[in-house]
């Protein structure tokens, strides 16, 4: 592609190694431009590699004169990454063919470099810190406090107190709301033997971790992935997703299709009797965006390779009585996945 | 205007009393649909108000059913609340105009209701509350502490540990980083008499407050109007600040433009000497949205009336010095402005 416009900000920084939340980027054939306002000036000046920097209080028209000026016959955008109105007012009167080419960013990203799984094995690390934090305040003052108050100690633990951006808002979720894949927290309080699941993340240089943890609460509780549930059910259910997302990992290989590996966590699931009780895929891409390629879902006829990094996360829920969930991001290396 | 379709959360939920993170919303003439998925069938069947539910997968598909069988020749939306691959899904082999109307459900949203205006006062008291929190927190443990972690702090104490929503990531800047009317919290650490900048606001059945205070960081700290500043010039431009705020909202009259208020807050800046140093407009509209109608600025001639609501937040920003910004959230009543 020799022609393109972003504005996304992930995908900018992909481009040239800085961005900001206003920003243009353009590229056009070998010149690259980084459009954006007084506010950025200096940091885009400094940190954008081989880009001609543009400050200006109006980025659209700023784009359309270089567009006009460059005399480009046609230029390739993501349909995802403008508004219907960005996009009428960037083409206006502009003789340039506008190519939709969905997601091509997130294609470009899909394999990452060695730097790059250096950054996302440091984001999971701190990430493991971050549970670390949040297992040791719930075993000394967890017990007794709402969904609503964990889910912000989850916040301050994950981010060691506003040092670290969080990969997405953590899901903190007791028993019946981890039924849920999405919960939000309730008034609902943490007590004895509770389950608890916890999804969180956190970015390092802008790279995501992802991890879910499904837990006992109590006075000695962990984030680890031995558990000793209250009934039955609850460890039944635990030992079934824990074989699943482990029988994934270690059978995972490069050459795969994405929908192969999804095979593996489900059959396992479905062997066992619950297969209706797992409502979603088995993992998604992970990397400057916390949602990137490849899908791993039963639809996915993509090729995985060495590089692309990804979660294996497989669930059962059980309507209102609880939901289980376990998930690692792992990167695939010499063929196999490893867990990040 | 008898027919329109919206998916922005906020204009959703003024339309029928309930909202979420994925919804369609469609008026035509007097059928009201509510299109979303399984995760949020229960809450749209019990909280909105005169509409069809209708659960689904793909919220597209069940639209464009709906738009196909009613037979409608035309239908409004706003062409920001539409990426362009949402809009081309849509419409696509259906006959029927879109009609762009940028902003209709803001511009609809102007004029406040008494109980909006209610939602609206309590969200500002929880707010002036949790400055309090703050402000006692600072006078025991924050000096010695970073922007960064007082950024934390300020989400904590702003939300009362994640009882609350807040309406946006607040602002807390020191010294010359106040000189940003955007900063972002860096590691510069917050000592004795230092100038502390913070803009924080709540949510309270999902109206927002919005409120800026500029204060001298001491272990007697408030965030009240009277301050006691270091340096003389701080103490200066805080008074020509004030002054500005408080004959905005003292003169300001239901029947003038917007522009007009504008233009009391600037001439007090102006008459100073401080004009090309106050870098934005006097104030915006505060609603659902953070960001409403009308505008406070120099060039929006729409006419101030009674039940609307919106900032009033001057500032004064020296380069690499500090800036000084003083904001409150008032509402036209009786055809004056009531700080709420």
């Amino acid at each position: 592609m020799k022609n393109y416009i972003l504005q996304d900000e992930n995908a900018v920084y992909f481009e040239c190694g800085y961005s900001c939340d206003n920003v243009i980027f353009l590229n056009i054939s070998d010149e690259k431009y980084f459009i954006t306002d007084a506010r950025y000036e200096i940091e885009a000046k400094l940190f954008t590699k081989n880009c001609e920097v543009i400050v200006t209080n109006d980025l659209l028209k700023a784009t359309r004169k270089i567009l006009k000026k460059s005399k480009i016959k046609k230029i390739s955008f993501d349909p995802n990454d403008f508004k219907l109105l960005t996009y009428n007012s960037l083409k206006h009167n502009l003789d340039i063919k506008f190519i939709q080419k969905s997601n091509f960013s997130k294609m470009k990203r899909i394999i990452k470099t060695d730097e790059e799984i250096k950054l996302i094995k440091k984001a999971m690390s701190l990430g493991r810190d971050g549970f670390k934090r949040l297992s040791s305040y719930i075993q000394k003052e967890g017990l007794g406090k709402s969904e609503k108050y964990l889910f912000f100690k989850a916040k301050e633990f994950m981010s060691n107190v506003g040092e670290l951006d969080l990969s997405f808002d953590p899901i903190v979720a007791i028993n019946e709301n981890s039924a849920k894949p999405h919960a939000l927290p309730t008034k609902k309080i943490l007590t004895q033997n509770d389950l608890l699941l916890v999804d969180a993340g956190v970015k390092y240089k802008r790279y995501c971790s992802d991890r879910t943890c499904t837990s006992n609460a109590t006075k000695n509780m962990t984030f680890e992935r031995k558990q000793k549930f209250k009934t039955k059910l609850e460890q039944k259910v635990y030992d079934i997703v824990l074989k699943s997302q482990q029988t994934a990992i270690s059978k995972a290989k490069v050459g795969m299709k994405a929908s192969a590996i999804d095979k593996l966590a489900r059959d396992v699931i479905e062997k066992s009797g619950y297969g209706k009780y797992f409502v979603h895929s088995t993992g998604h891409g992970v990397g400057l965006d916390i949602h990137e390629y490849p899908n791993i879902n039963g639809r996915n006829d993509m090729i995985i390779e060495n590089n692309m990094v990804f979660t294996v996360e497989p669930g059962i829920y059980l309507g209102e009585q609880f939901g289980v969930r376990i998930e690692d991001t792992v990167v695939m290396k010499n063929g196999r996945a490893e867990i990040l």
